[in-house]
């Protein structure tokens, strides 16, 4: 056994008995990429895939960090009947390496559930590249998952590939709008849409909130192109009549994103979402869509680190003075960065 | 010759010669990535490097489209004393496999720049990853730039860290902000800023435009820690000074982002922002930045090519069978993602 195995070890150790510093500091290590918390992360993989991961992501200005405190509130402090459920919060915004201090403030805020110790919140900075970032979120994901946090809720700037990426990697996506955010917004819509599982109008008490919802409306129609709303579809021409004579059947067979309104500043219709979010869960598990996400994303993770891994291989067997000399050509225009490419790794496009 | 190359050949003939049809069809192989486009690029490369490349973005909801298409009738028509330049844009948008026709909606608006030669608009839907719409980008630009368009407008939406990597590859990078898009954008102005040549604030006949300036340029003082912004710093202690002794000359050693209110919608404030690109294109020239922004764009292009090649050939070398079973074993959680990396390239993280 290795030294960063021994120290991993005792690292694992004290997360599964509940240290929270304990927590932190592999978290770190996990965010760093350090060789024991590799190493952690390969010793707890076994212990995952029990987590609900729910992405939330919607546009700057949306109202999505506070949302974000008020479902982890809601899970905390359940209604009578429910069980309070342990919940991770991991805030992800990669352009920006000041944000997490921010939302950290807006955190804060968070008087009643500041001492309690059934959730965490983790802020990640950019990590240079959306790669990085990608397999980081992935690591910390699975670090929760294996702690025992039975809700994990990433949140995302959801105007980008790459964050639309990292919430398409949960089993329920979240996608948060507002009234009056302009006329790009209703552009956004229809493709941000394709990943909705549930969609949110925060801020419901401003005006223009039915203009939003309409546009909404008219947008999940829009969305036929993509698979998920296209193979939906059939179904959805008769729904009632479908629920009518089926029941709780119809359940297992579709899912329309409900559309949800909140004001989430004063936790109005917060318990409406938190029970779309169950009701999608149990749509997942009874469809076995559970199970494709699941590995849709494990596969999308393996897939991350090879490219990495190819890149940092081919960097480090490189000769620096052949690289230097190919991009002075390429520099010059007398190659083209495909030519220069091909030269570099001995492959054709 | 190979039939690509002839084909490629030909293209690029009717390209050189102004054909505009020839042209399109041009930027479609290279989206697509078909041989002959490849070819093309190839050939077309060492006639690179005179267009001025500015990106320009911002949040939805900035009204960034309406800006773009003023600043390039600007470029059009220009005031007296300024010659008229050939004008390409490029409307990037990843998030959306729709806007592609709110865009050019968009655009058609614009009846006065409609049976214009010299501007061309051409819109980008999502290309799958961010490395292939980098790539994609990089190639429309080059087409552009050997055509002989002096300007190449790129527009992105600017909330992700992959639309900043494409909006740095500009000369000029424009950073537009609107008043009023809540409390969450300020988090996100700082991140940006570092990004930022010139800011906008558009819509500046909105309500809340002096906080908007206010927060931009207290937030230009955090921005502190990038090296851009740290370098210019010693210099604009005095800036008053400087230029009051050095003149012109001060121009050649910082650059400090000027902040430009517009209202596009009307036209208003448009002048003063063209007049900053063109002098920020000087402040490029004469200081040297111009040839490091260039040389930067063409490694990471280069690089961005490298890592899909390498991606692509190691998915084509790798037997189906080996990849299936250690699936299945990473789906059963036998194996972590990161060991399954390892085993299926034989190489150590």
């Amino acid at each position: 056994m290795t030294n960063s195995q021994q120290d991993a070890m005792s690292l694992i150790e004290s997360v599964l008995s509940g240290n929270r510093l304990a927590l932190s500091r592999l978290l770190s290590q996990i965010e760093n990429e350090t060789s024991s918390g590799m190493a952690a992360l390969r010793a707890l993989f076994p212990h995952t895939g029990k987590a609900h991961l729910i992405g939330v992501t919607g546009a700057p200005g949306t109202g999505k960090s506070s949302l974000v405190n008020q479902l982890a509130r809601g899970f905390r402090l359940p209604e009578e009947g429910k069980t309070a459920r342990k919940v991770a919060i991991i805030a992800v915004d990669p352009s920006s390496p000041f944000t997490g201090g921010a939302i950290l403030g807006d955190r804060i805020r968070m008087r009643d559930l500041a001492g309690d110790s059934g959730i965490f919140i983790r802020s990640m900075a950019s990590r240079g590249s959306l790669g990085g970032l990608a397999s980081a979120t992935a690591g910390l994901v699975q670090v929760f998952d294996a702690a025992g946090y039975e809700i994990v809720l990433i949140e995302t700037v959801g105007a980008g590939q790459g964050e639309v990426d990292i919430a398409r990697l949960a089993h329920t996506t979240l996608v948060v709008e507002a009234p009056g955010l302009g006329d790009e917004v209703q552009a956004i819509k229809a493709g941000i849409l394709e990943i909705a599982d549930i969609l949110v109008i925060n801020k419901a008490d401003r005006p223009g909130v039915e203009n939003t919802e309409r546009a909404l409306r008219g947008n999940l129609e829009l969305a036929h192109p993509t698979p998920r709303y296209f193979k939906n579809r059939g179904h959805t021409k008769k729904p009632a009549q479908n629920r009518d004579q089926a029941g709780q059947a119809a359940l297992t067979t579709f899912w329309l994103p409900p559309i949800k309104k909140t004001v989430s500043t004063e936790g109005v219709g917060i318990t409406e979402v938190l029970d779309e979010i169950d009701r999608h869960r149990d749509y997942l598990l009874q469809s076995g869509d559970w199970e494709i996400r699941d590995k849709a994303r494990l596969q999308a993770e393996l897939e991350n680190r090879v490219r990495q891994m190819l890149f940092k291989d081919w960097q480090d067997s490189l000769p620096e003075t052949e690289y230097r000399q190919t991009l002075d050509a390429l520099f010059e225009r007398q190659v083209s960065p495909l030519e220069a490419a091909e030269k570099l790794t001995g492959l054709k496009r």
